[in-house]
């Protein structure tokens, strides 16, 4: 039963093998799902309509697994993969989830643990090559602290770049061809996080050996947490030729890193996003890092996903409404003649909430 | 040219004075509307279809003018009202302009500022009571601090309570009938506010001499400021019945106090608080406090006032279609049977999300 | 080498078990301690010098343990209690853990799973009367939502309070003497939480069948969450008699539950809450709900709870100290003079300042 | 009575025209404080101890002053500093109060205001040169948004560097000298600002035709507003070469611009950060861009005038302290050595603690 809100290959969406394999385990409660085999995943994600799949290393491979076991596990996947028609824009490395990591990975303060989030960012990037990613994210959700006493803040950076300059190296050694994505985030799970937003990733860049391989992955909750203007920040990202990768969900302000289904909690946010993404003509992945309610079960998951998808294609829509209303034209015509009168500005979004609503041009 | 979005009186839209009368002051920068006389504004309302307008005792009548003056700006002023069908369902006091406020009214450390607030508040009432107004909203928005070494906060506590204890016996004594209505807000223009949010109100109205008499105006924005759940709020005092008044406009989280045009910044929040209204029955009046950009001109203040208004009537249409869609109403007969299954919470939000934006029901 | 901020029964410190016991697992890592017993953990506390032991029913007695087993532990529990010389002074209820409570549990909208948790909870009321706790401690992390489709506000409040209601009699029946204290919170582990705010318990409370057996447990974590200044919501609460019990720890705001040690993000504001418990006479426990960094072993669980005491009574020396401080007392004669000069806040906060850090009367 | 906390010339300590010129106006109250003339402030700093005095064009010369005027008030004026012996380290420009302003400076839609912005920045070069000011800050307080109808966020940067290239230009042509530093803020006046965070401004400006002659000016509040850690913000700038200046005051995350007093609001994050400037050796001009309580007069703006400088030079002396600690120098030697033992950062924050609050080395 298709319309016209049914996702299609050319739409590039993406999921993580972690968002609908997400058990509803929280800082309060424990799993409440069965685990999802990767293989499902997949067969789950083709289902529902999606193109992509993304993957932490861990979240295919255990960390403890035997080459054997390790090769095994990929050739599977492939096949289900290719079975489903499922590409993998995207890999990244998890190293967040290991007691090693408890304080942080290329910026802790024990060289041994950097030497080891080194290896095994470069073992997830030959992994991530393999299944033929052309992007690698790379998120430090523990590279932070709780205390400022534990290390100097720009000890930390320095570190950083360390890490940065040897991936991108790894990468040219071994053709891997990658464009390396990174993604702020301002807290959780640690007190604070260095490079806290784009902006500051986008600042640290240029002080990288190869800054034309590294750029951002932006995240809609995680600039969302501290406030911020989520649009503006993909706006400077994209500007700035950097917007390698995109994380969509949502969040409310303030809270805890909520990871809601796209559109679901600052639906006109969402609508400006998806309105610049097609206005400018990105064609990376559209890639939804979020994941279902604690209170659902796999049916739910399902729910959730093609609810993502399903709201960007509306609100794709209601873009190519907006840029073809005449009333609202007529105000972005006038909008470079402020002189001393009114701009105009609350009709012009008012008109615009009504598109968004649906009850533009039905004479209403 | 009206259609089904028009405001008509049995709506109970009402503005305050100083509402469409803001002149676009911020503490960065001034004024930059002419000052609009209050019989101006009256008209104004009514050609943009308002039901009612609402004051502050100085927004009518000047701090120093004389009682002759006075008489006559009332009697012009009701003269208006008379003219354009407008009723004054609410007054309230100013007591945070005068400098004398600059440490708070009723909490103000020095017995001579606190006599002055409730002499002030007593002739508020008094020009309320003579303009029709049924509910006398109580804002105190300098009661707080930017240091606790400047009093102990329940010795603020039991200042404003015999504040209230006194307005209570005021109203009693002149027959004004009033029902008062506390509104809360957590901060700004004070560091830190006290009865920073309607539950603080609701916990501080059982102490009170007359508790009957006093209920809440609960504020979309104020509560917002500090990231809560406004409909959970009104929920909660309609509940207890003490949803007196309502204050509708819009603001992002954990920011300035904003007052946007109703729904601009979180639609679907507004879109729970309306169904939740409309649901409940309740019948007072939906009091935009709210203003315009400061990059409008009056023209600009009236396609304001007409948006809060609009995007009001929009979500209770879809509030009623809501109640009737077949597919949310089939998962909402299913909400009480939890056993080991998914709760369809995703499914039920998304659904909810495709009503808001105009999608369901049109075989999309 | 106890000194003057050694912690002495007195000043009844106490700590959960699932503080010190708490095992570092969050939303992207797991576990990084061993699980510590109860009765290791009584140790432990009766090492670093707490008073009380405070307890979840599953803290102690696993959910699926036989009537056997659970009097063999609580048995266990209480000889270890005895030897190491603490109390129990409160008791509370997991309603939170369990895959059953995944959307509530006296607000869930399966009328079972109510049932279910006023059942688990009685049982643990009757846990906490066996342990000697006079204070019985009710959160409902749970009582919320991610959708408001799920159910109306009111229907929950309604719910919530037929509950406590039910347990109000429940230890009036059993002769418990109990004192229920509620515990807000504004969101997290759910999008958001009902009663969000100790001011919204605060209005519940009236409501009741018994309010005078039903307070509050203030949590500086919880309401600096929301941004709210928790001096003011104690204040609030201890002015009208609701201070039952409190939560001590710490929290930047606008952010995940942190629960660090307390004073450690802000100690000014730890500074004013010791000054007001002191200042008012605050006789129930300083129950300190917080846990070690994650990047710590026991020693530093040790540390955490060593520090959270020595704090608290370093603040509570600043206290007396600004309390007779000869140039903070001058200030503080003036505070009601205000005429028309400035008030002195400045001075009197800067002086607060040095006082706090240590640099008042040395002659500095 | 000078001691240990005394500013002396070499501190560096500077302050805005605009900060002690403060005159107390908020959003919901007028001034409170009689203008305070240029050669006034300039007296009232120097008797407090400041060592440097900054300005916007119109603290000084009012927007319409005539080429005489302007003069002559500039010839006063530096004779005032002269008198006094304080420098102008550095000038900004007011592209926020003017009501041309109000929806952008670089930024607006209107081509006109682009430009009167520009020659109006050139001319505060002018003035700053003058005065022998070597820093210029842009501070776009108006470069911004209520609704993103108004334009694309794209587009908004490539106006701003446009801006900032011919300012660069401008300051070679006329051998200025001057290094430019952007001062970010998230959001107030405008509903969101471009350029939200240090960190974007960091990434914006290698993107510059002179990326060498621009760098950053951090605030803390600006920063704080947002709920960032400021310190990481300064470590990056710094470690970038891009720290040029930097303003310090306080400010409670999530809420309006409150420009506390320095150290009042955050005591712990002030400590980390004058650490911070402290050890890299920062050489640079301590602005404080904050503001008395609306309740002070100017008595009370000399208490806050000194109260940032005094607490200042208390936290440098405890980082002096915490450098030579014995007991917070031997956790430090061992920050290193992971393992898989605790980390002891509960213990290194708690003696960073009890350090701040003076109760090290006390044999406390």
């Amino acid at each position: 039963m298709a319309d016209r809100y049914t996702p299609r290959p050319e739409h590039k969406f993406s999921f993580g093998l972690w968002t609908v394999g997400n058990r509803g385990r929280d800082p309060f409660g424990d799993v409440v799902r069965e685990p999802l085999p990767p293989v499902d995943a997949v067969a789950l994600l083709a289902e529902v309509g999606a193109w992509g799949v993304n993957l932490h290393d861990n979240d295919l491979v255990p960390i403890d697994a035997s080459p054997a076991d390790r090769d095994r596990i990929v050739k599977e996947f492939k096949a289900a993969c290719r079975q489903h028609g499922l590409v993998v824009p995207m890999a990244t490395v998890n190293l967040f989830y290991d007691p090693r990591f408890r304080d942080g990975a290329f910026t802790a303060n024990d060289a041994g643990v950097r030497a080891f989030a080194l290896q095994k960012t470069k073992s997830a990037m030959d992994l991530g090559a393999e299944l033929g990613a052309k992007i690698f994210v790379l998120w430090g959700g523990r590279e932070g602290s709780e205390t400022d006493a534990c290390r100097r803040p720009d000890e930390a950076i320095k570190r950083l770049r360390e890490a940065v300059n040897a991936l991108c190296e790894y990468s040219i050694d071994r053709k891997y061809g990658f464009k390396l994505a990174l993604e702020a985030k301002p807290n959780e799970p640690r007190g604070d996080i260095y490079m806290a937003t784009t902006g500051a990733s986008l600042g640290f860049i240029p002080t990288l050996d190869h800054p034309e391989l590294v750029g951002v992955n932006p995240e809609v909750a995680h600039e969302q947490m501290a406030g911020l203007n989520f649009v503006h920040a993909v706006a400077q990202a994209w500007e700035a030729g950097k917007l390698f990768h995109i994380d969509l969900n949502d969040q409310v302000p303030g809270r805890y890193d909520q990871d809601f289904r796209f559109g679901s909690a600052n639906v006109k946010s969402a609508f400006w996003l998806v309105k610049f993404l097609e206005d400018v003509g990105y064609d990376g992945p559209r890639h939804f890092d979020a994941h279902a309610y604690r209170t659902e079960d796999y049916e739910g998951v399902r729910d959730f996903a093609r609810g993502c998808m399903r709201t960007y294609l509306i609100l794709r829509e209601r873009a190519k409404q907006w840029n073809s209303d005449a009333g609202i034209q007529a105000l972005v015509a006038e909008l470079g003649n402020q002189g001393s009168r009114g701009l105009g500005y609350e009709r012009l979004d008012q008109l615009t909430m009504e598109l968004l609503l649906g009850v533009r041009g039905e004479g209403a």
